[in-house]
């Protein structure tokens, strides 16, 4: 339970300092201007008193009990401020102060001593090197943080890995006048992990919905896990940076995690219905729609504009975001036609024009929250000089408090001009979520529909099929590793498919010219025949591939052939296969990420994988629906169906084969990289015809 | 000139009201409140004073010369008030009434009557249905306009088909307190066009740089014409909406112009050199940072932050723009290593770190401007309670002021504490582009450096290859027209074809299987057979194409086939040509535009053009750069360089097809629709094997 770190009954400062703007004096100074409602107990061995509170020389010295301690002190100091913690009986510790795993060795030293010293007392570790927590609970108000922002208590929680990031999302709810719950930004985070934060969020009632950013995860199961439950429960909005190699790199170099683009956080994301951003702006002002409406029930939009052109705008940006602008029924546009101004445009949008007045919207509102055509409502409402602007706000907020289809508001207006910051007050008093400008408001609906098709997606559980062998395809493994190979043999690879039902074309392994006419005579041909040796990795390239063989001759001189010139690789194994033409070719890969398990790939084979990169990854397992998503998630998925009138392929099959694929991987987590590629699918079936395994080598 | 329009002396209001908030009283409230240094003459037969200024029963009776007049009285007395301007010699009106051309029939009747009336006089009419203009010359403060927000002066000059959108446009510049020189908003345009403001934007030498806001042209050719003048001169911004399908709807809603998606005016955008956007939000910061920075020399940005997360969000956008981040040399590094703190990293980004002030700042920033592998600089400050933010302030002001190299900071901080106002206030002063967030300031870098790239390219003159036969071309199309006909026949069009040195695999035309198989015979096998008639259009998919046709008896049959089948369209012709195997197959296409010319587009043939739809279009005429261009524009454009061994195309080849094909177009503007498809390319050639082209009937 991180209570004691969230609803922190004393704090006690080790490090409280005198000097002004110091971090030791800054937080003293937000506790007490948001209105600490604990004890703050300075520890400061100099100073009689701290920001006019009495000062201690140690935590020993402190009369009452503490259960959370901020350390603002230097690190080599912090291991013994730890112990000193403990013999107090606090309970957790936000360390504020720097120089550890992120400044080489020596600090890696210091954050395993104090860690220890922690494990020691059972104390939570909050840190090191970060800002802290604020819960703005008006029966506690702890700021316990040196940022510089107030919120004003609300329902939307927030935790960024980043301090700035946090700060500034932070500020943008602030200035966008929304109430935050609990803040958390965990610098280098040695203990209290971002799941576990995600956790509490969920837990807490007063949190109605949660703002996360991150630059990835180090236990990335731990946030699946932990994050799916919360997602059952209430809309996690996600901003996940860092997803250009770029932008990676200089992730990697503030936070010490390993470089490279991380693809996997975004797949967690979709895997488990968190609401992914790419812009924390555009993701505050999501939150904002999410603060006050409720989750639209479909994707089609009533738009009602009182000027033309940010209408066209919001249409476009509405679009993007895969929302309908349905025709409004005969019977709608005759309820308009008797409302409206003559000159008001009575589609969808439906223009009221700009002398419009509070009738003319609140006839246009009832007509969009009363059609059975219309989920959810777009308003532009320009403050025109010559209209009553503030009974137009009443008539929205009239209609917003039926609470019937959730709407946002584009409001265009001056806010130097007093009678227009009279009607800005008018909406904001009635909850409706307003923006400055159409794109702004269009995007906020956008993800509030964004997030209800989310909330409707249920991907099921992985089907696991009968008759798997998972000891076979572990033996076979293990006999691998026996010998040291971290690649498979193709008779190796050949048997893990068969023994978790991957169809694969037929095939036999054989030594020589004589054995594989055997072998192409008992297949029947045409045949294909590859060398097979686990030092050989890209036969293809070797000239290790001979295809469309169609008698023995053929055969026999293209195994004598391959001898001839990969025999200096020692003696070769050959596969001898059914040819299979005419398919559509496909690939499934799959690749171990670090803590988290498997990733799987489809895509089309050849130039579509390997010069479009028009592929689709999911996390493992994955299941029938996310199977049928991938696809469907390519850009040539038209492709699957046939084009120029030739045959669709059997995507039921290459629907069980992605399954197929994904059982094994759960069975089999020693696999590095997996490739079947290409699989051969046709309009009734799908087969491997080369495939690929890699595995850890040692334990 | 519309100097009588931008640059009044004297302003009448026909229609001018004693009724406050009405539009005849707001204008003259404006023009008072900005401080308009002429006449205001109301006019109002039943009032002595209107907005306390004398007011005249008419026109007639105002005493002093009017250069410009509003009109705002009911649609049907404006035919008689343009007559009345006409005879009191004013220059030019602003019809402010609606009522006209987007109102039917009648509407577009009165519309072409005060037309009329003012060719008479010679009067310049601007609107109807609009807003109208604004000069913020301080010498002459003219706001004629209803709008609310009264800009400061400045360098930005405005122009918005939609009101409401010029209106946010204008109010967003003035919440970033961004100076502006001339508005307008000219609603249904019926005389002055948006061209011709732009060109008067282009002239006016207080113009820095132009914001246009629209939603496509009537007369697109026009504004290429004469946009691309001003873009030789100054940045001209612009955001085109309706992109989408029912954004454009909603566009022809309001603006009564034919619906349908418009790409031609992003293509002109990317012609003549106009920068492109997608949201007015993100032109107008940008537009912040055009005021004050000059244009990068390259690409290549230095980033200084002192917080980790928004660096990470801010190198994302970054490159999304295509900006890198080069490694600063060890030179550079030396010299941040003796002026950074430690814990500080020295790449790019330099972080700073939080407790970075004034001179940490200062050193950093002199690194990147003297750093010759920087182009222009990038900065995250966040106002970190426990520094100097007013000297971090004051230091990038001095960088500033050099002007060496671009720079814009995200200055994230709170402004509701008065000493982070005041460090904004050093900013302002100081003319830095400063943004809320690192997305903002990011994408305005991004714009200015997107901004260097179009200014230094050079698309050339279009080439005009000798021995083009025009009048060949023409004769053929004259002839097809004479019989009524639209789509030519293979013989025709590879006849302009060949008038115009377009290369076409080997081909005649005969009748009858006997002259088929002596075509074939004088071309050489194989060959391919098309039945050639316009009565039937997709001839490939009526079975009239046959094709590896290898000797005399397969070409025989094949001619015998067709007719049996294809008979009933009467008499047909066939068309013998080469059979080209092997090739990769291309595709060009044109299509006349209204009022604009000829779309040229390009791409891979078959599933690439009909399932990826991935191609790309140029206005014609299209110069040899823009052919080269339109190669690597493909997604696909690694098919053309080969893969898995194959040779490339000669690229050359389809470059110059490119260029004749918009040679042909320039001069046979009557050619509606034109494809080759496919053209075969080879790594040495590329062949036009099936062509179509459709033609305008009538005169």
């Amino acid at each position: 339970m991180l209570d004691a770190l969230f609803k922190p009954k004393a704090v006690a400062l080790v490090g409280a300092s005198t000097k002004e703007l110091s971090i030791g004096n800054v937080i003293i100074r937000n506790l007490q201007r948001y209105g600490y409602k604990g004890e703050i107990y300075p520890v400061n061995a100099k100073a009689d008193e701290v920001c006019g509170l009495k000062a201690y020389p140690s935590l020993a010295d402190i009369p009452g009990e503490v259960d959370l301690a901020h350390i603002i002190i230097p690190s080599q100091f912090v291991p013994q401020a730890i112990e000193e913690c403990g013999q107090k009986g606090v309970k957790a510790v936000i360390i504020n102060s720097a120089g550890f795993s992120e400044m080489g060795e020596e600090g890696a030293r210091l954050q395993a001593e104090f860690l220890a010293n922690a494990h020691k007392y059972g104390i939570r570790l909050f840190g090191p090197n970060c800002q802290g927590i604020i819960n703005s609970d008006p029966a506690l108000n702890a700021y316990c943080n040196f940022t510089f922002t107030f919120p004003k208590p609300g329902s939307i929680s927030v935790v960024a890995l980043s301090g700035g990031v946090g700060a500034l999302i932070m500020q943008a709810l602030d200035d966008l006048d929304i109430g935050q719950r609990l803040y958390a930004s965990n610098g280098n985070a040695c203990d209290v992990s971002i799941p576990e934060i995600i956790h509490y969020y969920g837990e807490d009632e007063g949190t109605k919905a949660v703002i996360l950013y991150t630059e990835g995860f180090d236990q990335p199961r731990d946030f699946l896990e932990v994050a799916r439950k919360v997602t059952a429960k209430k809309p996690v909005l996600a901003m996940k940076a860092g997803r250009t190699e770029e932008g990676a790199k200089a992730a990697s170099s503030h936070t010490g995690s390993l470089a490279g683009v991380d693809i996997a956080t975004e797949l967690i994301f979709e895997k488990i219905g968190v609401l992914p951003f790419r812009d924390e702006g555009e993701m505050v002002r999501a939150a904002m729609a999410f603060s006050s409406q409720p989750v639209p029930a479909g994707n089609r939009v009533g738009i009602i504009t009182n000027t033309g052109g940010p209408a066209v705008i919001a249409t476009d940006v509405l679009v993007d975001f895969n929302l309908e602008v349905p025709k409004l029924s005969a019977a709608s546009i005759a309820r308009l036609r008797e409302t409206q101004f003559p000159e008001a445009a009575l589609e969808n949008p439906i223009d009221v024009v700009a002398t419009a007045g509070g009738p003319q919207f609140r006839a246009a509102l009832d007509v969009m929250m009363d059609s059975d055509q219309i989920d959810c409502v777009y308003i532009n409402f320009v403050t025109a000089p010559f209209t009553d602007t503030d009974a137009v706000a009443r008539e929205i907020v009239a209609v917003n408090r039926q609470k019937r289809k959730p709407l946002v508001c584009n409001f265009m207006t001056n806010l130097k001009l007093e009678r227009f910051q009279k009607t800005m007050a008018i909406l904001k008093e009635g909850d409706v979520p307003f923006y400055a400008n159409p794109g702004d408001a269009a995007r906020a609906l956008g993800s509030l529909v964004q997030y209800g098709r989310i909330q409707r997606r249920d991907i099921g559980q992985p089907h696991l099929f009968d008759g798997a062998d998972a000891a076979r395809a572990r033996t076979i493994i293990e006999q691998a590793r026996q010998t040291g190979r971290q690649v498979l043999t193709a008779g190796e690879v050949y048997g893990i498919f068969e023994a978790y039902g991957i169809a694969v074309a037929p095939w036999q392994v054989v030594r020589g010219a004589d054995q594989a006419v055997a072998a192409a005579a008992a297949i029947g041909y045409p045949v294909v025949v590859k060398v097979d040796s686990s030092a050989i990795d890209h036969k293809s390239d070797m000239g290790g591939v001979a295809v469309n063989l169609k008698d023995a001759a053929a055969v026999s001189s293209a195994v004598e052939e391959m001898q001839r010139r990969l025999g200096h690789f020692g003696e070769l194994g050959f596969l001898v296969q059914k040819f299979l033409p005419g398919g559509r070719e496909l690939i499934i890969g799959a690749s171990a990420e670090r803590n988290l398990g498997h990733l799987v790939m489809f895509g089309l084979g050849g130039i579509y994988v390997e010069t479009l990169k028009d592929v689709v990854f999911k996390v493992a397992p994955v299941t029938r629906v996310e199977a049928t998503e991938m696809l469907a998630g390519i850009k040539t998925a038209a492709l699957l169906d046939g084009v120029r009138g030739e045959a669709g392929i059997d995507k039921q099959a290459v629907i069980e084969l992605i399954q197929r694929v994904s059982q094994l991987l759960g069975d089999l987590p020693m696999i590095e990289e997996m490739d079947l590629n290409p699989i051969m699918a046709f309009a009734d079936g799908a087969f491997a015809v080369d495939g690929r395994i890699r595995i850890q080598t040692g334990g």
